[in-house]
């Protein structure tokens, strides 16, 4: 397969190609940046060798059968309908196309959504609660970091009625990683070490994409109170989620209603009762790590799941949707676990 | 006044030590420890010079005016009526006076109590909910650190009758320090470092002390889910607190309690609207930081708190105690602001 | 291949494990430990699924084609023998074969050699600068990590005579990960975070393997004062080295005759002139990167070295030996460029 | 007194502010910073309050007694004069005055010397080392960070003729708060987190402030090689110096031309034998720490010396140097043992 990376210069950018460099199937790899076209990709990571990086410009992308854009918002969808006309599939990392309703989108990213016509036709890329529909998709909609963990732990739950709708709490947290390459004063070592904060409490872009998911699995509309947290750390993602249960539901029943769900998925894993999800458990591969506990004195159930940002949460789920697309066995070159310690 | 700290080589009793070696009004420093009595403080900490280690043994420990134990539960306890024969004022670190019924100690702590009459004449040492019951006595439980940052935030709100009290969530992040300084695989660096994990998920023995304080402030039982992390920094805490507010509150009505409460207050900051604490705003000094917002989406407030967990959680809160039951200004040796970056 | 792991719940071991997962030619697994013998593996960590781990007693190991042994010293030259008698390939992690001097060994280790026959016999592996001796050997010496940096940085230079030998500075930097597993209080993330001190000043054991190495390639016997450090990070391991330069020598000297020992190399990589090695280069692959410099105002040369200290200063490097010892590619299993960021 | 910071936003600035507080002869300060100035100083950090910002503007100064200049090289030696015209005493924590050669500044700083005239004038504010040159003096030049953990381990030993002088290897690492707030990628959390490299080799801006001042002590010219190394952590600094001994000095010599020079000092502390420095011993105070060993293999000595980059090594020596210029007691304001842990 001839593959590109478009944006291969950030963090998810550069993840996607270490990952598509052990994929067997890929044999051309095209780079793109605005930063640094036409140099050598060393330039900017000097571990690397022999890669150029070549245009972002649409006429110089040559025929590819993948296309993966890790893009700020707004340029994947102004140039996807172009790609797809060139009869590529188009594996988008960013949020032009995870939201349904273009209003929703102009709400939380303030701008004209420019391809609202494509909306209809790209499939949101979470293969184990969405593999029937991104199979012989040429849009995928790669989710959110925040998204994927929370959607791995709670949509089976939801589609299965075991919750209360009225009251989910998300508490998550990330590495600093998931923020991108881009230098600022909260990035600054010394501002984020020994640090913890919340931020984008109340207003995160990652808020709307969860309710839509969450909706739709409960076939009711749904609003969650969603905090993001920055933990001093580079990669790694927790989530810790709060609900009520319907009358009725024991620990059990959720333990059974994941088991179903994942008990074939080579990616995600609900560990023994009483171990709970460590970020690093993830570090480095593909892997999401599930636990819950309705916890007795209160009835609501506590769940943690833990994801990388970069893989799962980004440019590893983004190789699972190609590896669907394009008909490749699922976990082809993104198997293996985590990096310990 | 003479001072004297059991458990001096603790992360607490340290931290009490550098705070009290700058007190104006402290001139004895009586330092023991069951590790290293007999020997020079700095066979422990090479950076400290010129103090001595004694020994634990209530017959070593000489006339003191206020005595700090930092020591393992039911330690202090068993210890406690014979130094407050001896005319000491007694501040306990630990949890064995924190929780008024000997039955909920004993039952989350798994030990009997060593000595139930003195519960009742101890006082809760939070100063700014608590000033008045501080004053004048002799037995003082210094607050937990994870309940100082909760109880902060939501006593006022609690005493107003501000909050729906039947679905409070308190997700706390704390740093490594406040495990103290034993060794264990969960403590070493490379397990630690890059990572992050929930524990005590369900049963930390902070939630008896938490429900216990949040119920005596609303007038009636209540159970709240409270969830600690571990972050991979050394110190510092911040916790999350999602509420539903009572029919009728509004975000200001919130602010203007908080407001009543801590405006004159020197330690408890609320920050101006939109600005969130971090850790590190408290780090190194007695302050803490609070924040809140309602989300317009589901009605419900966020609360966010940080502390320095060895100070207002432990051993500054300790000597903010210290001053009030004798006599001192409350601020006198605990001022100054956090060490930044 | 048949592959077996003694000391499989340690951190190399485990680093062993996720590499042999994904080497082609490896077949079955046996892994060992002490510790936790008859249980699974995810007892001890528990983002493994899949795996038992068995007794390290000789008479349960079974019939393999490799056996890598990541055991305290002393423990495998113990028992070397019996497993090379049963035409097992043994490649020994620790220190045990690295010294071709028992009597060396035993000033430094401080315990009696159990096996001197076998020295000998023994293959320093450190492939790219002995890679002859490697091949067809059954019993290799894997180096230790800061020998390997270190002499993957000088051995050339001494072998040409480029260097003065009378005044070699070796200051080395090593994350917590190299001192293994084991708890302590200088592990304790609290002691270690936010910190860094040097350590084993003047008496670290890899200091006469270093100065072994050293020697054979100069030809005479020397001595280097060698400093290692410990950095508050998990991995990664830098060796900053001083030497006078041979008279008439000039830096362009030194390039060529790296470029000529290492330019064919896939894992040893010679930045461009003013990139000068990072840790994170290295991370979690099994490259190292080398950069130079001649200090134009003192004449000396400063030398930078960065490997991962897991992989190619231990796991990945065995496995390396692996692949030569049983005529595999020698890359085979371990190619793959840093997780980064 | 009253007291000025020019460059209050910095973090030197900002640990001068926070130590300032605390010190009981300063009762005004004023503040300034470009980037701020009108505002108040919690715009910037908001966990102080009650300080605000004034104006850079020279006839924006009022009437002070000490100016503290944390400007940018070039600024404070264009301005100093005419602060010093007006009697204020000038301690610059910059590079501006710490050279007695405008030609080396200019080699060193690319820019024209804004005020030669001055540099005669200007005492060089070690104290320990030079105590007796600033009392008396009006312009200070603060030294270095990395000079001030170097000279403090050296001098008494060149100014005794006890080393050689033609092979001194400085070898430094520093945590991430000595290059400032300003952002950049390679300050950026991701970049520096969990890596470790050398920077500025061979060209490091302190090497001529080390070599003019190690020349100063030996009588002779001599140069040094300096390294420093970006360490993954905010505050600290470690250097480890090599050195050969001149004939017949033992390591005891050494000690005791320490114990001489520094025996009665309340900032620098030698180790006991066998305690080496770790940079968190000094982390949060004015303190020094010390500590050598002789190598008896190469008979080399191993010198290692630990600050607070930001105190002792700017802002607390800052302030010794402003209680020796006025009269204060030496150690007024920046006494206190370090944030542990």
């Amino acid at each position: 397969m001839k593959v590109g990376v478009l944006g291969a210069t950030g963090y998810a950018g550069q993840e996607l190609l270490r990952l598509l460099k052990r994929h067997k199937e890929v044999r051309d790899l095209y780079l793109a940046s605005s930063s640094v076209a036409g140099e050598d990709y060393e330039s900017v990571y000097p571990h690397w060798s022999g890669q150029k990086v070549g245009s972002l410009h649409d006429e110089n992308v040559p025929d590819l059968d993948v296309l993966f854009c890790a893009l700020p918002h707004g340029l994947t969808a102004a140039r996807a309908g172009s790609f797809l006309a060139r009869n590529m599939k188009v594996i988008d990392l960013g949020a032009d196309f995870r939201l349904n309703s273009a209003d929703v989108y102009e709400e939380w990213y303030k701008i004209k959504h420019p391809a609202k016509d494509l909306l209809a036709s790209a499939a949101y890329g979470l293969p184990e609660l969405n593999r029937t529909q991104i199979r012989g998709q040429s849009l995928i909609a790669n989710p959110g970091c925040y998204p994927t963990a929370t959607l791995l732990a709670l949509v089976p739950f939801l589609r299965h009625k075991l919750l209360q709708t009225n009251y989910l709490i998300i508490d998550a947290k990330s590495g600093v990683s998931g923020a991108g390459r881009g230098v600022s004063l909260g990035m600054h070592y010394a501002e984020v070490n020994e640090n913890f904060k919340a931020y984008g409490v109340g207003n995160h872009r990652h808020t709307p994409e969860i309710e839509q998911e969450l909706s739709r699995a409960a076939g009711l509309p749904l609003t969650v109170n969603f905090t993001p947290h920055l933990v001093p750390m580079t990669r790694g993602m927790l989530v810790t989620i709060y609900a009520a249960l319907q009358a009725g539901v024991r620990e059990e029943d959720l333990r059974e209603c994941w088991r179903e769900q994942y008990g074939q998925e080579e990616f995600v894993h609900v560990l023994p009762a009483g171990t709970w999800p460590q970020t690093k458990f993830a570090s480095g591969s593909n892997n999401a790590f599930l636990q819950l506990t309705v916890d007795q004195r209160t009835g609501n159930v506590i769940i943690v799941a833990a994801i990388d940002n970069l893989i799962k949460g980004a440019a590893g789920q983004a190789i699972q949707n190609m590896n669907l697309v394009m008909g490749c066995p699922e976990c082809q070159g993104i198997t293996g676990t985590a990096l310990w310690p």
